[in-house]
């Protein structure tokens, strides 16, 4: 990583510069579950919804990645967050979702939550799921064909789960 | 079950019905990841979302059950749908849980889903893990510690799915 890379809270202002990263990976579909044909301004919505923090990674001043952060459930579960991260198609392969990931660990640590889920990994997404395994996160569960893929068709996709 | 048991649509007339079945499980904080404070308003807000089918069940008349059906996840998840049972606390051990879920597994079907699944059942809730085992729901996640039980203390968290 570049010497230069820094992680900080998101601002409107930031709202191009994340939609431009957001867009190309809901348009293909593939990695999360979303509606491809989602608007901008309802992928803003959801990225930066009020019960969210987020995001954004920063290389040598531009945006290349962002995610956020939330409390996955209310009353007896709410001391598990969940997280997503999107990196900039431009920018894959260089260890930001590593970083991203590894921050919001401390972020998590820091807001007192014990445990951090992802509740929807599609399997076909072998990078991410090496990469959570790497960071620590295990497979609890595995939704059988939940994920219908743009290319794969039906693939299964996983629950994972790290305590903090 | 009794002959004159009916499920059918909720409407806008059942609300405090509903809430008089919502609140005391809402309360107890046992059974779902909700804030047990939560208002009345906000519980049947939840209930009642624009995203969701809810149904009540009723008995000689009354009101003694409900439940919602939604899409899970949006995207390439649309074809699993969610739900979440009520019974009131004076009805249970009647098979009524029973009776919605074979309910909103025939209205799944009729509305194309191809699976149904149940993101967070709380481990300690055994009725409940049982009664969806023999309905033929397995248990495909397992969320360790992920619910904080008012009596129990941290309890594991399942995640149950059947193929329709």
């Amino acid at each position: 990583m570049s010497s230069s890379t820094t992680i900080r809270l998101a601002e409107p202002s930031d709202a191009a510069a994340i939609a431009a990263i957001l867009l190309p990976t809901i348009r293909e579909g593939a990695t999360y579950a979303l509606d491809a044909d989602m608007s901008e301004a309802d992928a803003l919505a959801y990225w930066l919804a009020p019960d969210k923090d987020t995001f954004v990674l920063e290389e040598d001043g531009a945006i290349v990645g962002t995610y956020y952060l939330r409390t996955n459930q209310l009353g007896g579960g709410r001391h598990v967050c969940n997280c997503g991260y999107m990196t900039s198609l431009k920018a894959t392969g260089r260890g930001i979702a590593r970083r991203m990931c590894e921050h919001s660990q401390e972020v998590a640590r820091s807001k007192g939550y014990r445990a951090m889920q992802f509740n929807f990994v599609v399997s076909a997404n072998e990078r991410a799921v090496k990469l959570w395994q790497a960071l620590g996160f295990e497979i609890v569960g595995r939704l059988p064909l939940a994920f219908l893929h743009p290319t794969r068709g039906y693939v299964d996709a996983l629950t994972m789960f790290k305590t903090l």
